[in-house]
């Protein structure tokens, strides 16, 4: 047997160590240790094919590096007492370096890291990790409160190492996910193998930087990774328009599942990379989309996607045009594609030598389509074609029977008619279409097979009016004390009566404030806000009469709004069938106010009346520095009464010129607008002032004696409808497009105008 | 003997009673209670003579009402177990409701107010406090942690109210500290008495809303008060430019001292009030003050005001010309003003007829100067005088030999020698001159005799250097390690070396860093930021050498800056003999910059190299909103070297059309700036961009091929000189008046300039 003495320094830590005899091979020990002291010392004993415990409980600012030299069939090994019972929180990080290493059965939660990454596969750039394991770790919101402060939460260095089973939830700052690094030499043709892992939602960052997994950079694009990437489940990965983003060469993406995910795998950089076996489910949820191809060599075989929204650089199937002698950052022209054997059900848009301009205009050459499916329900045909396509061929595609489809050979049309099967996707039951499409065989990536077994994939939100009914009498703070005692997607239901608050209602959960008899709940409030939402908070009011009359007589009162700085967590906000008036006390008097930086999912604003408001309704306008960062993604108003409100209705502002993102989206419809926006404080002269809003649907509505609407077109090709308003008194509707040379893309048309 | 039985619901609480048989009267019982439960129930059961006592310990968000009814000569009683060991955290409050009510012993720190207020003698409008008495109380640095959302630590509300003996320090928030109010007939005519309180020292806010102390506001300016303040201590009271802000009638200021406090004793609004007695101690400090008057029938007699630096609005004695048929909230005429013997010692400013112009064209009429000293070391008369002073008349006024004395009359001149006597006042020798000035047995308050007994009254901020030394070896984040172990005042010593910072160095300490030989240790760091100011953070970096070699490569890396949002404290920063070098591995890397609503009391940069930077050196600019709320109150850049720096050295911004500030104030002197500020990325177009600050002094540079200095002058009459600068291949400096319609007031002069 064998035996050893605890050296003196290890004395006061648990330290117990299992004796194993391997044949023929080293005896490998187990160190179980409880302090990051404990942890140090033992790291300066172990031997391949030791594994240090690290006990079950909290370590909190445990910045682990883990170092050794294991070997192939003797790993160097870190694990948790427990699996998911070690949790790493504060400002802990983990680093490895050397080689045969394995780490497993950690949580990092509550907290972030202290330095660029979570997870490192090095210690510093000389010492990095080869042939090295991370399975079954979970990084579960570990954030930097400042969501634009960047960090990633894996990098892979060094080469043949894998990463899989993890489980990936809740990256709420910028930074990619998972980045595969290839800045040295040492960490290019790397072989890492990236498998089985959960991507749980990664909410809209609302600016660029919210990538889930990026091979390589631009910089090191025309070099070869061999990365794999398969069998990972992308749950509602939202961070911005790329999911994946491809920018090294020979990298194989297979067998993943993308759910419900807004944007697209892209190929953005590097040549020669397989994309096979993916299914792509978009369920019909805006900008799902697909693969986006750029670069020589690509080849995109046997992947499905269906019910996939997206358009422009997030269609469901992309085909970019380049530009002539790129350099290594700009578009490189697509050369042999090979587009195969795919299934698109429901896919509204494929895209054909898309983003061509003065700049890129370099046309996809000698390239194919063979032996896909297109078939879309609605008959639409999805294809828009940019430029000259005659460099990619079709032959031997089928689809239903499609209206306007502008390919016109290589597509032939079949009665076709789609079954489920077992295996969760469609196929065409017609015998003359079997060799379309998708294999057989194809497995999908069920979400059950990713990340850690013994760690739960929950839900991101919690729906309004999901939780309990708690009714409140009125009377002083009645709402302030009920907010605080209720629990997530509570309702609270107001009884008739005036209810005063002199304090915040400050809003950290999901809860529904409703009236038992709408407009017979009256609130008033003697503070400068009466609701604020911060992180983890949203709000749904319904059928209140919400008055300022008893607020103080000071300029730059709020209704409601979110924290002025700092929010990390995205928020919704619904108000339905209510009362908003004598906003008026004094000057600039807001209904709502966005903090800088912070972000909401949605806010919907249905079948209101809003009067006497001598502020704005809705500032969303708080980015200054122009990086793309704004402040909803969704601002829905529909059905209101908007009278007599000196500033603005509402104030959208997206800046600056970068694409990564699909919104801010404006849908204002249905609403009436009288004597409204035409206070001097007023600085946009407008009453709906959109700037850089992706999409603008503004149509229905009455303006009387009104400011006119004011839209800004910036980048990314926006849609902006203004249809069917009736103007009287209100000058029409001004559109300009700022950065390109030409007249504004906007509809404006069957409006009313009278003086 | 009384005794009483607990009723059942009292029981899980702690409750002594104390019967105690005072003559003839009814029996006054100690209701000890530790749980807010316990204390409401305490209340319903207290009569006239009860004390409810606190049990020690920390309360939190415990919302005080102490509701009821006592006599002139049986108050109820709310106090402490022992006093100052009771600590109000949290969200807690006060209010007082009721008559002959007394609170004392009482400590708020740890937290700030749910509501309006810390203390209010009112429960709600209707329900006001009378013959109430708070005393010994404590509230420490209970500021709310939003820098702009307002409070009141005390109101005064119903009548015949006293506030004594309390101790208040460290409102860092915007709100008077104490407010008189009037708003309702039921607090008029009040006769409160607030008396040997200690206002402990209260930093400089940086814009509107720092007033310790007021009584009334302009719309009740014609309604008399009858309070009156007597025997406290205003410690450094620097929140703004009123130190007490009178805004009614009646009042008396008496025997106050006023101890380097930036700012003035300021009679706004209101007739009729009476100053005497008060001593004020500026100590040479910049912005001390003394009294402005405005309005009728003000008597200011027997004051003691020695070394008041302040000018324009913040002299030592201000009387202002008013508007004719004011409006009343702006300038009522000055009227039977009487100014009798006070002495002025080195008061460098008395200005009559004060702002003075098209519209303050009213100048003071029936007032008198008698019996003052005017005594100035340096030999300068005080006055200036800005309109016809010939309803001032000067009657048997003294000085010592004045240069340059524009009151030709009415001040006798004496070789008046000075001598302290024991209260610690000047006095003359001469015995001509006994009848000239304050009276011999003025008594000035002391700091001692104010505030309660049992609470010390510490130092607001720890000085650099003034901790232990810390001996520092290169290496990975030996810096970081270091700090963090670091206690306030310490210095880190660095030995010669690299170190190389992988981690953000975050300072909430007042923290030096020096090296042991200037240069010879050089700092690299790997993150977006090498240095965080937080709260209580303050930063001395002595003679190192930091490089930005080893930063991320993206754009907007910053060496130095304050949190980005959300700072409450003010914070100081100094650089001396270093060499900043090498911000150039991406584009737009700056050396320092503010968050929004940060604030530094000093910004002090000397003898420094900075060279290859692509992004600014200052960027104090970060107000957006035009309310006149700036980032630091002093920047001084001397002796130092800018040698390609891409953007701008310096932008610092002042918005707003509003006065209360004296700052920001810039020095910029004997620096050569060299091929800097060029790029198309410096959006000012400028070297030195500055907007709206009250005093810059440029003076002695060197600008070699760079751009301009751009100065924009806005409100406050700004002191501007930009003299002996040599501009070579560098624009001649832009200064422009934006908001007044004549040329610009700056002195630029004495400038050599080559093309």
């Amino acid at each position: 047997m064998y035996s050893i003495k605890a050296p003196q320094y290890l004395k006061p830590v648990t330290l117990t160590m299992f004796a194993l005899l391997l044949s023929g091979q080293a005896i490998a020990k187990d160190w179980l240790v409880d302090t990051p002291k404990a942890y140090k010392k033992a790291l300066k004993q172990v031997t391949a094919g030791d594994k240090i415990i690290l006990a079950n409980g909290t370590w909190r600012d445990f910045e682990i590096v883990f170092k050794g030299k294991g070997t192939k069939t003797q790993p160097l090994v870190l694990t948790a007492q427990t699996k998911g019972k070690v949790i790493l929180s504060g400002q802990s990080n983990l680093r490895l370096a050397g080689e045969y290493l394995e780490v497993s059965g950690l949580v990092f939660k509550g907290g972030y890291t202290p330095s660029n990454e979570v997870i490192a596969f090095r210690r510093n750039k000389k010492e990095l990790a080869y042939h090295s394991r991370v399975t079954e770790v979970v990084i579960d919101n570990y954030s930097n409160p400042d969501r634009f402060e960047s960090d990633y939460w894996v990098s892979l260095y060094g080469r043949y190492n894998r990463f899989d089973h993890n489980h990936l939830v809740g990256k709420r700052n910028k930074g990619v996910t998972l980045a595969v690094r290839l800045n040295t030499e040492e960490s290019q043709q790397n072989h890492h193998q990236i498998d089985h892992n959960y991507f749980g939602p990664r909410p809209i960052l609302g600016s660029n930087g919210g990538e889930t997994l990026r091979i390589g950079t631009s910089h090191y694009s025309l070099t070869d990774s061999f990365t794999v990437v398969e069998n990972n489940y992308f749950d509602r990965c939202d961070g911005e328009v790329e999911i994946i983003s491809v920018k090294s060469g020979k990298n194989k993406i297979s067998n993943n599942t993308f759910f419900e995910s807004r944007g697209t795998l892209t190929l953005r950089h590097g040549n020669g990379n397989l994309i096979e076996g993916n299914v792509f489910k978009g369920n019909g949820v805006d900008h799902t989309g697909g693969i986006r191809v750029i670069n020589r060599d690509q080849t995109i075989r046997n992947n499905y996607l269906e019910g996939l929204t997206g358009y422009r650089f997030g269609s469901g199937f992309t085909v970019m045009n380049g530009v002539p002698n790129s350099s290594i950052n700009r578009y490189h022209q697509v050369v042999n594609a090979t587009v195969e054997n795919n299934t698109f059900v429901d896919v509204d848009h494929v895209h054909l030598a898309a983003g061509s301009d003065a700049e890129r205009s370099a046309a996809p050459k000698s390239s194919r389509f063979i032996n896909n499916i297109f078939f879309n329900k609605n008959g639409k045909a999805p294809f828009s074609i940019f430029d000259d396509i005659s460099g990619i061929s079709f032959v031997g595609n089928a689809s239903n029977l499609l209206k306007e489809n502008k390919i016109k050979t290589g597509i032939v049309v079949l009665p076709l008619t789609l079954k489920r099967a077992s295996n969760g996707l469609l196929y065409p039951t017609n015998s003359e279409a079997k060799n379309f499409g998708i294999s057989a065989d194809l497995v999908p990536t069920a979400k059950a097979d990713t990340g850690a077994p013994w760690y739960a994939k929950k839900e991101p939100v919690v729906a309004f009016n999901s939780g309990k009914v708690i009714n409140v009498s009125s009377g002083e703070n009645a709402i302030f004390d009920a907010a605080k005692m209720a629990s997530e997607g509570d309702t609270l239901l107001l009884s008739d009566g005036e209810y005063i608050e002199n304090k915040i209602v400050t809003l950290d959960k999901t809860l529904t404030i409703k009236a038992v008899n709408a407009h017979k709940a009256k609130v008033m409030f003697e503070r400068s806000t009466l609701f604020v939402i911060v992180d983890n908070g949203s709000l749904n009011i319904d059928g209140l009469t919400i008055s300022g009359r008893e607020s103080p007589d000071s300029s730059g009162n709020t209704l409601m709004r979110t924290a002025k700085w700092g929010m990390l967590v995205n928020y919704r906000v619904q108000v339905t069938n209510s009362v908003i008036e004598d906003l008026d006390i004094n000057h600039s008097f807001h209904f709502f106010d966005s903090g800088n930086r912070a972000f909401a999912d949605s806010i919907i604003i249905k079948g209101n009346i809003f009067k006497s408001i001598t502020g704005d309704i809705f500032r969303l306008n708080k980015e200054q520095d122009d990086l793309g960062i704004y402040n909803t993604e969704y601002l829905t108003v529909e059905n209101n009464t908007f009278e007599n409100v000196q500033s603005a209705i509402v104030s959208l502002y997206r800046g600056g010129k970068d694409e990564s993102t699909f919104g801010p989206h404006l849908k204002f419809v249905n609403n009436t607008v009288d004597g409204s926006s035409k206070s001097m404080r007023n600085k946009s002269g407008a009453s709906i002032n959109v700037h850089g809003t992706q999409v603008s649907l503004i149509s229905k509505n009455t303006f009387i004696n009104s400011a006119p609407i004011v839209v800004e077109h910036t980048v990314g090709e926006p849609i902006t409808a203004i249809t069917r308003n009736t103007f009287n008194q209100t000058d029409l509707p001004h559109v300009v497009e700022l950065h390109a040379p030409m007249p504004h893309t906007a509809d404006v048309s069957h409006n009313k105008h009278s003086k």
